[in-house]
């Protein structure tokens, strides 16, 4: 059993508890980069599954692009390149040789494999992408084109930190070609909306879906849209990203298309993207004191049956039981393990499965087993319930249910109490020197005023709420005119 | 509609054609490097499915470890390194740095992004997962691991062919991790059963499962084993691989274990591999010179409705009709497209998804909507019949049945047409002289005979297979005893 450090101790190294004791992800070797343990990666596999449908009733296909991009592509669009190029795994050689070194051999790039042109690894696809489409869009017929990717990506990271921030991360990227930019723009709205409701409704993660300021667009964007969302230590978290890219990179690929009069223009384009990063989120959103907790929706498994015994006879009988038991589950809850161990006590078993973040725990023991019940314990409240055995699989269905709903008020409860409408800079100072939330305040739209808060303050504009009041106001830093509140944090 | 050339006038040519024409796949601007375009990549979700769920079904998990591997991984295994230098992509900077070269500026690595060690992009993953592996395994507790991995690799390829060769290709690696010797190979042979049963039961492509000989082994296995498929020039294509490792990756990891008595000892090793190389085969396998052909259970589209029309009038009810129809196809195919582009006549349609591999045609024109009928329509044979509307879902479903059984008959049909069994070698040089195929013949078992064989005639051993009968004989190169045949073929 691994020990959790306390959120009020070390809430960073709390973090990384909850992750070992869950067996989620690892440090690797390489530098920057992480493993994502069978637990871990089971989580990613049903965000995968999750989103991926509804992409798919979108109307969107996936495909695959190259992994590898040349340099001058890179170069095309001006603003993605300076985005970019501080941060990227540049390949030069295709080929290793032996060489004696100090009289042992060791292996070296061939300077004969030396390449032409160095190769980028993708730290996103735009590029590679509107190269091709170049070559499938002529006409007004061929759009829109709705595409999705699930990919691996790498940006050179100097300071990681598992799923938040690490060298290789893991994705999808929508890019999609239209012809006409409001067609774009609707685009754009529709996946970030798509977005807003995984976080909500199967994260359990209350978002704010917005417009960012012109300072943090994605680097070739005309507008980037996000969605927020508020971890436990106050912080915001930018949970995923919807870009409408205008004709930007249409214009760097020269990609045009014929309209309906014969016309010719610039195709209309977005990108949208969500990563591993948001199992990040998900630990920092719902997990505790004990571990790890997890919504129903994503749980790479949904219930544990834990038999309870003394002796060998028992034993027989309660872990059949338990058996019984996980395989009524099954319809309802997929594969439920059953924990037989028998160098374990039940209590240490308990703390095992509740640092893994299983919803809901069944014990059973020998009385259970004469009455034909069993105890239900949700992970999150650790909420007791005796159960007939007969009526278990009902039960938990309702079970996972509530869990899911009270883990989103919850987060919800959190986050509003954690949330401030400010009009003073001296209390702007002062929340940021204490404990830090959610800032609604009037900003001028000035970046050089937004600049200026974020170095003085480290806090910064989350986003421009779409759904914001219309409501007049003085900016809270230079008192200028503003139209509307902006969302202020502290920012992973 | 796209030109395809016929088999017999460039077999080659033919193969581009066809993945032209269904718009599986594309060349991409980087060298070696395909674009996997929405029709191929759906074959590919196809494929991933069901070898997902069977991996499961076994107890594997799926885990994702990191795409680039330090050069000094690569270089313990002595073997491995020696396999994999030569077509390797090497990372060597993490930086673009912008500089003025004849008054442009241009971008190249900054050489003060130089890494310390080179990294490797992954050509395959058995060093970075057994160096972790040593931090996951100390205990007969912790074995065995049964992990996959779902992920992209690099192998340098000067000559490139679309799905068959490319430098970057899709794949899944298991990699699982055992206390005997005769677990690792229990491993590695069911391993290769579940390709043999994803071949023939799902590809509908006949394989010989056999032992790779010692000359064709994987760099650092002790065994490997293959399926190999015949497509329809003759030649082989081995369609998957499974490796017994024996203990050399945890030797060159130092990955030992205490078994239950309190011993130590390395730990046993299996890796398998099926990448997107399959969707080759299985266009080659199946297509003919209109195009595509598919087997049901790995089609992006099992069925599509073709509405006839002359006027407006006849073209709403038909198309009507056609939804209605496709609606009720969709419990048994999934999505049905309705094809009602008004600009095409039906032939011209028929002929397009004839070549995109769609394995059943409706058509349904004004009379059929009068006598509440329509035509079924086979992909691969052409067969037509006339169902009624009410009992189309259930005839599609076992012409589905038909059609998947139909191909893999006709796939043995070919092979065994094109398979005989030799004892002289002037009729093995005729053969591969003329028309090729697979020659089932006596071998002495010494690999520098196999390696003549090869250099004088291009025809390799495919594999030892494993249910040869016993039969002495002589080698049909060197005249020498052997123990049974072995496969020979030309080979992708």
């Amino acid at each position: 059993m691994a020990e959790i450090t306390r959120r009020a101790d070390d809430y960073s190294r709390w973090y990384q508890d909850v992750i070992q004791a869950a067996e989620l992800a690892d440090y690797s070797p390489v530098r920057g980069c992480m493993v994502i343990r069978p637990n871990g990666y089971a989580i990613w596999e049903n965000i995968q599954r999750v989103l991926d449908d509804r992409f798919k009733e979108l109307g969107h296909v996936n495909a695959y692009f190259p992994l590898l991009i040349p340099k001058s592509f890179l170069a095309r669009e001006a603003a993605h390149v300076e985005g970019f190029a501080k941060e990227c795994a540049i390949v030069t050689h295709s080929r290793l040789k032996t060489v004696l070194v100090d009289g042992k051999t060791t292996v070296v790039p061939d300077p004969e494999s030396r390449l032409e042109e160095e190769l980028i690894i993708r730290p996103t696809s735009e590029t590679v992408i509107w190269d091709m489409y170049r070559k499938w869009i002529q006409s007004y017929r061929d759009l829109p084109i709705l595409i999705n990717q699930w990919a691996n990506v790498v940006r050179w990271e100097m300071r990681t930190r598992l799923f938040l921030r690490t060298t290789e991360f893991l994705w999808q990227e929508g890019h999609t070609a239209h012809a006409t930019a409001a067609e774009a723009r609707e685009e754009a709205l529709r996946m970030l909306e798509v977005y807003r409701w995984f976080y909500e409704e199967v994260m359990a993660a209350p978002v704010i879906a917005g417009a960012k300021t012109a300072n943090e667009r994605f680097a070739g964007a005309v507008e980037t849209y996000s969605v927020e969302a508020m971890m436990q230590d106050r912080k915001a978290l930018q949970g995923a990203t919807s870009h409408d890219l205008g004709q930007n990179f249409a214009r760097a690929f020269d990609v045009t298309f014929q309209d309906a009069e014969g016309a010719r223009d610039f195709v209309w384009a977005t990108s949208w993207g969500l990563s591993t990063r948001s199992i990040g989120a998900l630990i920092m959103t719902h997990s505790d004191d004990n571990g790890l907790v997890l919504p129903p929706r994503l749980a790479w498994r949904k219930a544990v049956v834990v038999p309870i015994w003394k002796n060998d006879g028992e034993m027989s009988a309660t872990v059949e039981a338990g058996r019984a038991l996980a395989a009524a589950l099954k319809p309802v809850a997929g594969v439920v393990p059953v924990d037989d161990r028998d160098k374990l006590r039940p209590g240490g078993k308990y703390t095992e499965w509740e640092q893994r973040g299983v919803p809901v725990r069944f014990e059973i023991g020998p009385r259970d087993v004469a009455a034909a019940q069993c105890v239900m314990v949700s992970r999150h409240d650790r909420k007791k319930t005796p159960v007939p055995l007969a009526g278990a699989a009902r039960a938990l269905a309702d079970e996972l249910a509530r869990i899911q709903a009270d883990l989103l008020r919850l987060a919800q409860g959190r986050r509003e109490s954690a949330t401030v409408r400010l009009e003073r800079w001296d209390d702007f100072r002062a929340l940021y020197e204490a404990e830090g939330g959610f800032a609604w305040c009037h900003w001028c739209g000035d970046g050089a005023c937004e600049a200026r808060i974020q170095e003085e303050t480290k806090v910064s504009i989350r986003n421009i709420p779409l759904d914001r009041e219309a409501e007049t106001g003085a900016c809270i830093r230079c008192g200028r005119p503003s139209a509307g509140r902006v969302v202020f944090a502290q920012a992973y």
